[in-house]
């Protein structure tokens, strides 16, 4: 049996993956408390616009401790409790970056800071509240209705399966080193969080037709299924309810795992 | 027929896996030119007592774009129109992190700088000496005597191997995310660098004996073994040789490749 998590988070909610995820979570009645972040709260007009009283939305700069610290204080008072059951790192950004790309220390430390050392900071924070939450059940299950960790990874991660590089239509050389960093996160999160009954798994959603920081929005489908006709874009409405319904299947097998939006797994 | 690079960089060559490198690689007469690099050559006393006229030591901290600067300047003039044969990226460092750890970004973020991030620039910056080397020879072969790349990860590094987390006996979470990101690296570096002729490998040396940036000297070998049966920790002088010997054996079937120091592969 499916049960719903009575509190969930969604980071990066504003636009894109982030606002389609938390449209689809809406539906479930079973969720009473869905805490949403934008950088700027007061220009999300997309989520304002959902109206539904179980919807908080809060302000939340990843790369900021302050922020960061300001937003789990307002969480804990949220939750109590309860706890936390499930929080979905999704807020990231994609920097322009190739072999052949002028060197450019500050872009790589920002990229690696923006997608991979916030989601670790992050989660940090967050795992007294995700503790909280799985230890009011019993037993070795894991589930997001008790406890979990959901990284909206890349399928650019994938170290095996890249045979595109970063010089011809995807230059995403550091926002793909970003995101391995973050599947071998999700690993050791795995590993180290399953005496706590913590779920941890992360992400391929697909290469969504979305505006991630910009710089993808120049690459358009045409060109880059030109040189890799493997690859397929997807419009969010599309991908998104697959990948929440995915969330809901998840349990003590799929630890640690890295998967496309439909559980098939991906390699490494 | 296997032969020698004409010049070879060793970065992080003043101590431990560095300097039994340069030590190995002394053996080969066929190497004109062995550019060391330590961060303060004054103090590199076992490089200085190599004494063999081929051996330039430079002085080079890899998180300084301007260190990088000048050293990259003085390869040019020392390598001149023969351009780089062989850059190991061997410099790092190792800081004791885990998900339990009090969260910190600036380790976190010195930690992708020193291993991750330093490594993509010194490379980019080195890629007009190693193009230079690769286009003096015709064929689509690859070798380390021709244009390579070579890459220090760790087993660390390893998704698809990693059975132990954080939290336990290695407290290696941001060591282990670092060195991710290289392997991510090296894969791209391969398929980026595959038509001007440049080898991208990188290699798990195995767990070696050494006071890598100090913390894991503070984790035994006993304690280590007990929690971690399948580990087992080298000296220098067993495990060093047969990397190196490795390195003369790779070819087009390895680039982009993990692979421990026997060349059999890793998964990512």
């Amino acid at each position: 049996m499916v049960s719903s998590p009575k509190s969930v988070i969604v980071t990066g909610a504003n636009r894109g993956i982030g606002l389609t995820i938390v449209k689809e979570l809406v539906k479930d009645s079973g969720i009473k408390t869905l805490i949403v972040t934008a950088r700027d709260p007061k220009t999300a007009t997309d989520l304002h616009s959902i109206k539904d009283p179980r919807i908080h939305i809060l302000p939340l700069e990843v790369t900021s401790d302050e922020s960061i610290d300001r937003f789990v204080d307002q969480v804990k008072k949220i939750v109590g409790d309860d706890g936390l059951n499930c929080l979905i790192n999704n807020a990231g950004a994609a920097f322009h970056y190739t072999t052949n790309s002028t060197p450019s220390r500050s872009l790589l430390t920002e990229q690696f800071d923006v997608n991979t050392v916030s989601v670790v900071i992050l989660t940090q924070k967050l795992l007294p509240l995700l503790r909280k939450s799985a230890s009011r059940s019993t037993g070795d299950h894991l589930s997001i209705s008790r406890s979990a960790i959901l990284n909206i990874s890349s399928g650019l991660a994938s170290i095996a399966d890249n045979t595109f590089g970063s010089t011809t239509a995807v230059p995403m050389l550091a926002y793909a080193m970003s995101k391995t960093a973050i599947n071998q996160f999700t690993k050791m999160l795995s590993i180290d969080l399953k005496k706590d009954h913590i779920l941890a798994v992360c992400f391929e959603p697909g290469w969504i037709k979305t505006n991630l920081g910009g710089p993808m929005a120049q690459f358009t489908q045409s060109k880059i299924q030109e040189e890799n006709p493997q690859f397929k874009q997807f419009q969010l409405e599309e991908a998104i309810p697959t990948l929440v319904e995915t969330f809901y299947k998840l349990n003590e097998s799929h630890n640690g795992g890295y998967f496309y939006r439909d559980l098939k797994p991906l390699p490494y």
